[in-house]
């Protein structure tokens, strides 16, 4: 999966990822009312507004991008027909050949993460049948309880040739609470890394590792260093757009092959609508200015490749 | 809640959680075949068979405990038919007046933090409408990202009445690799303690604060430090039994009031009648077997907490 989600980005030349997380208000009124006409204000009618909006901003962009990133939380929110409209979603995606990462930042002791990997990017077994619980291709996990929560991550993702992304400097202004701390003068984030790109040379694919890693876009001179630290780990970027960070600020996150990280935008893309840049496209138009959206920032981010040559 | 859990656990005599974690291969034939014969070997049938244990064993030790911890990852795994599964769980223990602890390990940046919250512990807004998605009375939440991550938490436990179990020290055998590692000469598990106890001011019960952590019984030593760290918040031990805690390793554990601390065990009491002491009950009576594992394991504490008295 980590060679088909390079192959993607080569062929899209777009090193992005659509963050699917969709926010209520971030739904325009006739895809909320139409949803609510038909099954009420209830968490049944928002399920059914966050799919068609998420539908519809799947097939406007499907084709510039390699890789989707719904972040499940959004889904959660809403119960069980949350978690419902997430499981439709994933699915659609893969229908649109587009990588699946789900950002659900998980992890727990042995046994409980062998469970969520395996609802997550595995098969349960059942009696005599066994069945993938959500599918996503990429996983997010939080290491903060080590190698034997990692693991049992690993052990599916090899098992079904998928992947994880692991937390490692997260884009939040509070993340170096803990993360920046130093222990024997260096920051705990550079540990993590390091201890990613360990766990990345268990399950290498052809040119990038399984295992990868999560480095927020807002701390460009953390992800100069962590690139190095972790030369075979794919980076994951939040907090481009809307968190803050820009095309130039990314450059340090790619390896000279052009390679080696995707850089994500939710609300910057699928609520771009209600950015006076886009409001020209109208509410009725929220897919096409997410698609003018994901052009743009393809271009911002390859602009800045370039003038770094 | 932190108030209702201290009252119950004076009460019941009992700072026990049962942990609701059920593993397919805990679950007796019989319940697993009634399940299986009426939705066939599905994930539906998995969620039946795992709400019908969950159920019986619940009915047999309720009057005896002050609360329950469904870990939702082994809910999770089975899709959507074990998260409606986890749900089912979590109403019908409120039925029964058990308080319920959400062990969900979620935590993210800030307004995903907020999903989180909002979809566990609080009600989401849809349109007019307002809805709790799972309404747990507790959750447990991972540190990494901060505390931009964990106050939407107590945001939405002020609304609510509700409580947050912060991950301190995790009982793997693992957790060292990171949350031991020394900032400034002390462990990094001592400085998230150290902010549990600032976060834990902001939302304060009687005696105890609605912000508590967990501390594994594997780590009695570490257990000790952590309860003078964070006097005023209550601790989830989990670790007792299975992983190897014992009552005498907890008592450091409590307060001096004999109350600050309330230990899990999951396998333990849930799959008890697999163990030799608990097999003359026989996998017909596994609810039985729970209860005498409850009442065994209330003894074993208390009679811990005497001694050291």
């Amino acid at each position: 999966m980590i060679n088909k989600l390079v192959a993607k980005i080569q062929k899209t030349h777009a090193p992005i990822v659509v963050g699917l997380d969709p926010m209520l208000n971030y739904i325009p009124e006739h895809i909320q009312k139409r949803a609510f006409d038909q099954f009420g204000e209830t968490l049944e009618g928002a399920a059914e507004a966050v799919w068609q909006y998420n539908k519809e901003i799947v097939d406007c962009v499907c084709d510039l991008i390699p890789a989707v990133k719904p972040q499940i939380a959004m889904y959660e929110q809403f119960g069980i027909p949350g978690l419902a409209a997430f499981k439709k979603t994933v699915d659609y995606c893969h229908e649109k050949d587009l990588v699946v990462i789900g950002d659900i930042k998980r992890g727990d002791i042995g046994s409980t993460s062998e469970a969520y990997a395996v609802g997550h990017l595995g098969k349960v077994q059942v009696g005599g049948k066994s069945y993938y619980g959500f599918d996503e291709d990429f996983a997010t996990v939080n290491p903060y309880l080590g190698s034997d929560g990692v693991k049992p991550f690993i052990k599916v993702c090899k098992e079904e040739n998928k992947g994880i992304f692991i937390l490692v400097k997260t884009s939040n202004p509070s993340s170096g609470e803990f993360q920046d701390r130093l222990i024997d003068g260096r920051p705990l984030y550079e540990w993590v890394g390091e201890q990613v790109a360990a766990w990345g040379e268990e399950h290498m694919g052809d040119s990038y590792s399984y295992v990868g890693a999560v480095v927020g876009a807002t701390y460009p001179e953390m992800g100069k260093v962590l690139r190095r630290v972790m030369p075979k780990s794919y980076i994951l970027v939040p907090g481009y757009g809307a968190q803050g960070g820009k095309g130039k600020d990314l450059v340090h996150f790619f390896n000279e092959d052009g390679l080696g990280a995707i850089v994500n935008s939710s609300r910057g893309i699928i609520a771009a609508y209600k950015q006076e840049a886009y409001a020209k496209f109208g509410a009725e138009h929220f897919g096409e200015a997410a698609r003018q959206a994901v052009i743009d920032m393809a271009a911002d981010i390859d602009g800045a490749l370039q003038a770094a040559k």
